[in-house]
């Protein structure tokens, strides 16, 4: 898969959280031969759960791993320190970043801590970002701690 | 509540884990009023849910939230990269940690962006960590990613 075949299975993910009335944020895992090992979106809404964001709903759906080595996060939007803590934790070789114009978590900390950071800047994923900041702001906010 | 008396309750989130089954961590989330917000234990084994560490878990169980200030995370074993981004990313002001002889996760590093951290170095959670990782290394290596 390219990289943007990646980004596509996390960006079908945050329209699924989008069109449930959640935060639109989504991730994929995949495994170091390029399977897909899980996927998911943000669930604060959907489950009134705080945990779920994108990346954490994508390695939760992954299951028990004894290794992340040679895997790839692909999340649609910049990951913040809870789900950057999470990569760095899990030794999660690369991520893949739909876009941090909206929203710039850790991704550079992680790129300072060997991690394979690849910044897509996709148009898409900047538009459905800020189309929900601005319909949402206080849902985004909470979901970022602000 | 002491520290003494909050860190009561984390360990008791770590004895249930023990019980069935599970990698003995257990957190609780405190308000700014000292009131029990949620406390929560790793559920790696019991839910086959690699997400579900201690202090996310009491986070989950605290629930939606508008602001994190003035809480105090009560954990028995010092916080992964995991759990000291959520940590920091919500905004939490206090850490209260049971003991980090067994295993120094990030909260120096949490000490260093404003967090205030104590950590009680308490004989029972050392006991209890160690009793665990001698007779299930295997399972305390997958929970932390080594």
């Amino acid at each position: 898969m390219t990289p943007v075949e990646m980004l596509a299975v996390a960006i079908r993910e945050a329209e699924a959280g989008r069109a449930s009335g959640g935060v639109p944020v989504g991730a994929a895992l995949f495994g170091p031969d390029g399977d897909l090992w899980g996927s998911g979106h943000n669930r604060r809404v959907q489950d009134d759960d705080p945990t779920i964001h994108g990346e954490t709903a994508a390695f939760r759906a992954a299951g028990r791993r004894r290794s992340y080595r040679g895997t790839t996060m692909v999340t649609t939007l910049s990951p913040c320190w809870y789900c950057s803590g999470l990569i760095r934790q899990f030794g999660i070789t690369a991520v893949l970043i739909g876009e941090s114009r909206t929203f710039t978590g850790a991704h550079d900390w992680l790129a300072a801590h060997g991690v394979a950071v690849t910044v897509l800047d996709d148009p898409g994923c900047v538009r459905m970002m800020t189309t929900f900041i601005a319909e949402h702001p206080d849902l985004w906010h909470e979901d970022i701690g602000r």
